[in-house]
C-alpha cells in the first residue's frame, strides 16, 4: 500500500482510503488457495459488509449467500453498438453544494465506481470497469432491484390484474393484521405507507438490521430468535400514522410489492422477472437474486446482473417500452412513472440532495429540465435515464458510505453535465 | 397422495415411497408464495437433505448455499444431434443378484431418476427428465464432480507440472503435519491414502458429518467449534496405516487434489475447471460449484450442471479427448484412466456390486468386456462411458439411499444391456 494515496486524499471520502488504495484486486482480497487470513472475506463474521472488503463482495455476491437464477433465455443478445467518444472525459462540472470543479474521468474514481456505461441514442459512448468488476461479471444492484419489480407491478396495474386502490390485505390476507393491511397497493408502490420501521443502513440499532437478519442479507447471531423469513418479518410490522401522506423510504414496501406480484401472477417473483423482463430484453447473461431461508427472493435489494444489462433495461424505458423488436412494457407504464409521484409527500423525507424530486412506482423522478429519472441503490448503484439527452447511464459502485446522499454531490451534476454535453455535441 | 403408489410398491425401494409418489412438482414442494410450512424446504433445519425433500434440493442447490459460477464462455454450444430411438425402452435385463427382469423404461423410475441421456456415436438416442429437473436446469453431480478434477490433475501430470511421485507436502506445506503430508500425489488421486476418516453418508457419527459441517455441505449447529473451512479440516486429518496399499473411498482426497491444482496452476479450482474444461467443451450453460465459508469450492461433491453438459464431458473422453474441434485433454490422460488402477487395492474396499473393478484418477473402471468406466456420485449421479458400444450415459437421480450399492443392481445391468443392444442394433 506504500504507493497508494491514503485516506483524506483529494479524491477519497474523508475517513476512508480512496478508490485506488482500496482496489480489491490490487490488494489481493480473496486471492490464494486459501486466501491468507488477513485477506479472507466471510459472510459469517460480517466482513463481507465492511469497507473496503465490500469492494470485493459486491462483485461476488453469490459466493456469499444462496441465490436463484433468472435465465436470459435462448435468444440472441440485443447488441448495443459501440461508439466510444474521447471527448467525454474532459466534461467538467461542480459538485452539489460547491467545491472544486471535477471532470467526468475524475468522477469515476471519486465515486468508488466499479463499472459505468453511458448510452447515447442507444450506442455505448463510454464504458469503464474498476476493481473487482469486469464486463462479464454480475454486481449487486441493491435497491435498483426495486425499480425492476416496480415496472412489473405497474404493468400488472395497466393490465387490470392489480388494483392500485385495493388494500394490501385484499390480495395478502397474511398481512391483514400488520401495518400493511389497510395500505393501498399504490401507497406501497410509492412508499407512502406509515409504518413503525426505520431504515438506517449503518446503524446497528435500526430496524433494518432485524430485516437484514430475517431476510438473510446479514448473518444471524447464535441463539437468533427473530423472524425466520422475509414474509414472516413483514407480517409483524406495525402501523405508525396514516398511510398516503408522506414518502418514507422503506425496503419492506418492495417486499410487499414482490409478494403482490407473486399472488396475482401465480409466479414466484424471480419467475415473473424472467417472464416479464429478463427473458425478453435481449440481455447478455442470466441474472440472479439472493433468496432467504425459505427460497423467497430479496426483491428489494438483491438483484445481481451485468452492468450492460442494467443499461438495456434503462434504454427500454427511454424508448417507452419498445425494445429488442417488441413492446416489452406498455408505454403507459413508462409515462406513468416519468410523470412522478407527489412532490409534496416527497418533501417529508428531507433529502437535501434531491430538491423538487418525487418517487413513483419504485423510481426516483428528478423533475429537472431534462425530465431525468433514476433507479437508485445504496453505495452508488444507479440507472439514470435522461430523455432530453437521449442518454442512459448504468453504474455500479462500492462507495464507503451507504446512503446516496454522500454520492449525489459528485454524481448527479456529473450526469447532468454529460447530458448537456451530449445535447450540444450530439456527434462527438 | 391418494392416487400415488405407496412405499414398498413393486418399483420403489423398500421403506420408501416410489418415484411417482415422491415427485416434488406433483407434491408441491416449495411452491406458493410463501410455500406452506409442510412443503417448505430449508438448509438450516436439514430438511434439504432428507428424503423426499432432496428430490427438490438436488435440482435447486444454489437456492440453498453459496456458490461460484463456472462460465461456459462466449462460443456456440457443441450440438449433440438427436436421433431418438423407440426400440430402447423395451430392452430388458435382470438386476444384479437376480430378481424379476425389468426393461429400460422401467429402470428410469425404479432408480428415482431425475434425468437420463444416452449418446450413441455422439447422437442423443434417449433423453428423459422427471420430477424437479428440466433440460435447462442444473442438478448437483455429487462425486461425479471428482472425475472432472481428476482429469485436470491428470492433465497437469502429463504436462509435467504435477509430479505423481512427489509427496503432497512438497506442494502443500500446510498439510505437512497431517496424514496427507507423506502421501504421494498419485495415492491421493487414486484414493489409496491411509487416513483416520470414515465416510458413511447416512451415519451422523461418521467423520463425513464433520467434513460436511466444515465445508458447508451441512448446516452447523449453534455453538459449532469445528473447522472453519475445508482446507482447515484437511490439515487436521491423521494418518492411519500405510499409504498405497488399499483403496478407500474418501472425498477428502479430492479436496487435496483441488488444492494441488490450485497451487500448481495459480488458479482457483473453479478457474482451472473453466480454463481446462468448461470453457472449451462447447457446453450449453454455465455450471457452478458450492463454496465453503471462505470461498473454496467443494471440488469433491458439489458441481452443478445441465445433464447434457455432463454427457458432452463423457463423449469427449470416449473420443480420446478430441472434441468440439480440438484436443480438449491429451489422449494419454484418457488412456491412463481407462487402464484403471490396482484391482488388488480395490478389493480391500469390498464393494459387492463392483467385482473386478478398480479406481484410477477419480474414475471407476469396470474392466468388463466393453471396458466401460464411470464417474459416480451418491444418490445415483453417473457418467457411464462404454467404448465398445460407442455409448455414453449421463444420469442424475435422487434415490432415497446415498450409496450406489443400492442403485447398482438396477443400473449397471441396464447400462450394459443397452450397450449390447446398441452394438447388435447399431441403426435402430
Amino acid at each position: 500500500m506504500t504507493n497508494a494515496p491514503q485516506a483524506n486524499s483529494s479524491t477519497g471520502v474523508p475517513g476512508f482510503a480512496d478508490a485506488a488504495a482500496t482496489d480489491p484486486v490490487r490488494l489481493g482480497w480473496m486471492r490464494g488457495s486459501p486466501p491468507p487470513p488477513e485477506h479472507t472475506i466471510r459472510f459469517s463474521d460480517g466482513s463481507y459488509w465492511r469497507f473496503p472488503m465490500r469492494r470485493w463482495s459486491f462483485s461476488h455476491w453469490r459466493e456469499l449467500v444462496p441465490t436463484v437464477n433468472v435465465a436470459r433465455g435462448p435468444g440472441p443478445a440485443y447488441v448495443l453498438p459501440r461508439a466510444i467518444r474521447d471527448d467525454l472525459d474532459a466534461v467538467s462540472w461542480t459538485p452539489l453544494g460547491g467545491g472544486e470543479s471535477l471532470n467526468w474521468a475524475q468522477s469515476i474514481d471519486a465515486n468508488y465506481t466499479d463499472g459505468i456505461v453511458v448510452l447515447h441514442r442507444g450506442r455505448i459512448v463510454a464504458e469503464h470497469y474498476r476493481g473487482a468488476l469486469r464486463e462479464d461479471l454480475p454486481h449487486i444492484a441493491f435497491s435498483v432491484t426495486k425499480s425492476f419489480f416496480g415496472v412489473i407491478a405497474s404493468t400488472l396495474i395497466t393490465e387490470g390484474r392489480l388494483d392500485p386502490a385495493a388494500p394490501v390485505a385484499h390480495y395478502l390476507p397474511e398481512l391483514d393484521r400488520s401495518g400493511f393491511g389497510d395500505a393501498k397497493v399504490t401507497q406501497v408502490l410509492d412508499m407512502t405507507t406509515a409504518l413503525r420501521h426505520t431504515e438506517q443502513y449503518d446503524d446497528p440499532a435500526s430496524d433494518f438490521g432485524d430485516y437484514a437478519r430475517a431476510s438473510g442479507l446479514a448473518p444471524r447471531p447464535a441463539g437468533y430468535s427473530g423472524a425466520d423469513s422475509t414474509y414472516a418479518y413483514l407480517a409483524a410490522i406495525a402501523k405508525d400514522g396514516e398511510h398516503g401522506r408522506a414518502f418514507t423510504y422503506r425496503s419492506i414496501n418492495t417486499d410487499v410489492v414482490g409478494w403482490l406480484i407473486a399472488r396475482v401472477t401465480g409466479l414466484a417473483p424471480q419467475e415473473a422477472l424472467r417472464a416479464r423482463l429478463w427473458g425478453v430484453l435481449g440481455v447478455e447473461d442470466d441474472a440472479f437474486l439472493q433468496v432467504d431461508g425459505v427460497g423467497t427472493p430479496l426483491v428489494a435489494v438483491a438483484l445481481n446482473a451485468r452492468l450492460r444489462d442494467l443499461a438495456r433495461f434503462g434504454e427500454m424505458l427511454r424508448l417507452d417500452g419498445q425494445f429488442n423488436g417488441r413492446q416489452v412494457v406498455p408505454a403507459e407504464v413508462v409515462r406513468d412513472l416519468r410523470g412522478g409521484g407527489s412532490r409534496e409527500a416527497f418533501t417529508h423525507a428531507g433529502y437535501r440532495t434531491l430538491p423538487g424530486w418525487s418517487y413513483r412506482r419504485q423510481w426516483w423522478i428528478s423533475h429537472n429540465d431534462h425530465e431525468a429519472y433514476m433507479a437508485r441503490g445504496i453505495h452508488g448503484q444507479a440507472i439514470y435515464v435522461d430523455p432530453a439527452a437521449e442518454m442512459v447511464i448504468a453504474r455500479f459502485a462500492s462507495h464507503p458510505l451507504a446512503s446516496n446522499v454522500h454520492l449525489d454531490p459528485t454524481s448527479l451534476p456529473a450526469y447532468h453535465a454529460l447530458a448537456r454535453h451530449l445535447i450540444s455535441h450530439p456527434a462527438g
